[in-house]
């Protein structure tokens, strides 16, 4: 009997050796409870959670848990089916007009998940005889939807017009269709793309563009529509896809575009087809949330307050960070051991950050991947960057910075 | 610029076609509201729901829905986190603490969805060095699972273990692990796997085994866990997979196994890594429903009961379905006009069932795929027995069975 576990070795083996180097697992924490948004209990302690993608903090809406706690009593916990056969109630076309006209689009696709709506998105669009280009700090999401694709993939430098260009040029004989997939906020660096640049490029090769958005809805621009707004660009970003479980809260996805033939992608993408739809009051959760989103800009002004002074103040504390300022900061850390003795210790002064490990990480350097909420006070942040710059000065980290 | 569409034409001709004959998109139905876990509202009317996957009624359990209510206002309308980083609460570690005692196994995982349950256990446990021989009538799930894995794909013939075994005889002097995938009860046909008998060959040639009991937990075995229990071999089946959107009523999936390596599993599986967790609302709800399904073994009486009675009262009706008794009656039909006059007639007589088209269905025929619930109640099923004849005896159908 061949080992099915035996081509994890090299996996276990490397857990093994981050075990011995950190009292706790750092892919197995537990919030025992939320407390609010931005505080939840971590080994019994309130533990400032700098570590989500609760940007708007809307999660702990009490008008979406109010809107959930009814819908569940009117109309069940789920559908226990999918969206083309007994799955889809008035709920789920309500959310898809609403997220239409949010986004001002003809059309519409809701998903059970935001992983699903990248993969049934990109697998759906593009074929076997079609080409899909990847920045190459995509989300993991982009990658199995390409695989999923069967699409030949072709992978530019990060964040880089000019290569997604040079890419472009040399498919230029070539037949089927381009589809060029960038994310608005890239997820564990707060890059923000150059889209308004990528749509030109697009644009000359006669290309179509897919933004994720999963990081940048509710964040940038005027309405939080994302960075496509933010750079006046969103006529030539052909599809959106985004998810409902950062600054809406909950969990989903969705697909937006003015192109009519999503109707038919409808038909064909088996992510949005053979799963069940999400339950009525988590629908009903999104919908309040939406709402919220809309209806308070002031939100993303105090966001926008907070990743800056974030930024400011780790910066200021002698860290290194990228230069982009958006919700998500991300220090970086010189090697895997002073990495999680950073994290346990912030972990112990009671603040949540996420840690990312290469090979995970985008340069191969080891991250503390910090977020901030509209929700946080000043002073939850001010006592973060604290954390950060003690921890940091006894690890001899800070010094990186000169 | 190369129609990113145009590879979607037939779809959109034969949809096209169809619209043409059926009043209804039978693909895009509204449930305007349920009103009971058997009654729902469709175009106004209220109507027998005998097409979904709620066999034991637990979408409307009234101690879910509290659970749920109670839940999300204790903690929220989502985790807006992965269960790598910050979406794992206590709900979600007692959640598959639970699952796992209810299968007597060492190991859980939960996932977002069934969908990513199938992708995160086949692609991390089949490498691309490895072989999955997949039964011929595999759900979406475990295809698109299969194709992210990268491992060599084998079909054998639909629950023929003599097949299989033959296809693994062929593959004797060759390196590799093989991964067997079986469902337990197929959710188009309703038929059931002889899982033993695929144990037995699984076992001679040092195989691992799969079963993926979606349609089968709590529905088959003397605790309900399925084709494994029922026909006492679950010693033999490695990894069995599960949805909390069928039986359980809401939705999400699992994961078990007794194999230590499901640890590891953890830190490769992407569709478990790179996705946010449930709300845990629907965590507590999934508790509450699994509460009930072990605490009422008298629902799956109850559906057996109600099985038995629907399978012989559509084949008193001269309708053609397969042998199996199980939740799951398919009536065949000759022709896709036939079949949408059909499900046209049934929808408008007050009863849903789920409609299935070629290329989608096992044997090319279409199907009337029908569900029942122990929620049913005998006079339910025999009112959609009563229209499924009227309606059979005046398109001239119930003759087939002569």
């Amino acid at each position: 009997m061949n080992d099915i576990f035996a081509k994890h070795a090299a996996l276990k083996a490397a857990r093994e050796s981050l075990a011995a180097l950190s009292p706790r697992d750092p892919f197995a924490l537990t919030i025992e409870r939320p407390i609010s948004a931005t505080v939840g209990v971590i080994e019994g302690r309130e533990t400032l959670l700098f570590g989500t993608n609760n940007y708007l903090g809307l999660s702990q809406s009490p008008r979406a848990i109010e809107a959930a706690a009814e819908t569940v009593r009117a109309e069940g916990v789920g559908t226990t089916g999918s969206r083309i056969a007994n799955g889809t109630y008035a709920l789920h076309r309500e959310l898809e007009r609403r997220l239409a006209r949010t986004f001002r689009r003809k059309h519409c696709m809701t998903f059970s998940t935001g992983y699903q709506a990248n993969l049934g998105a990109i697998s759906a669009l593009a074929g076997k005889d079609d080409y899909l280009l990847l920045d190459a700090d995509s989300h993991a999401s982009i990658y199995d939807g390409s695989r999923l694709s069967q699409a030949q993939v072709i992978r530019f430098r990060h964040n880089d017009p000019d290569d997604l260009d040079r890419r472009l040029r040399r498919l230029s004989d070539t037949p089927g269709a381009r589809l060029v997939v960038v994310e608005g906020i890239y997820s564990m660096t707060g890059n923000i793309a150059p889209m308004r640049e990528f749509a030109e490029v697009k644009k000359r090769h006669g290309a179509w563009l897919l933004a994720d958005e999963a990081h940048s809805f509710g964040v940038l621009g005027e309405n939080g529509r994302g960075v496509a707004e933010a750079q006046d660009c969103e006529a030539d970003v052909d599809f959106v896809v985004g998810t409902f479980s950062k600054s809406l809260g909950t969990v989903g996805g969705y697909l937006v575009s003015d192109h009519d033939g999503i109707d038919t992608v409808r038909l064909c993408s088996r992510p949005y087809m053979f799963t069940a739809s999400l339950p009525p009051e988590v629908i009903a959760a999104t919908l309040a949330t939406l709402d919220e989103l809309e209806s308070r800009p002031e939100l993303r002004t105090t966001l926008m307050d907070n990743a800056a002074r974030l930024h400011a103040g780790l910066r200021t504390a002698g860290l290194v960070t990228g230069s982009h300022v958006s919700p998500v900061v991300a220090v970086t850390l010189q090697d895997v051991p002073q990495a999680l003795a950073f994290w346990n210790a912030l972990v112990e002064a009671g603040v949540y950050v996420n840690l990312s490990l290469p090979p995970a990480t985008p340069d191969q350097n080891p991250l503390l991947r910090c977020s901030v909420m509209a929700a946080h006070t000043p002073d939850q942040i001010d006592r973060a960057v604290a954390a950060f710059k003690t921890i940091g000065a006894q690890l001899g980290v800070s010094k990186l910075a000169a």
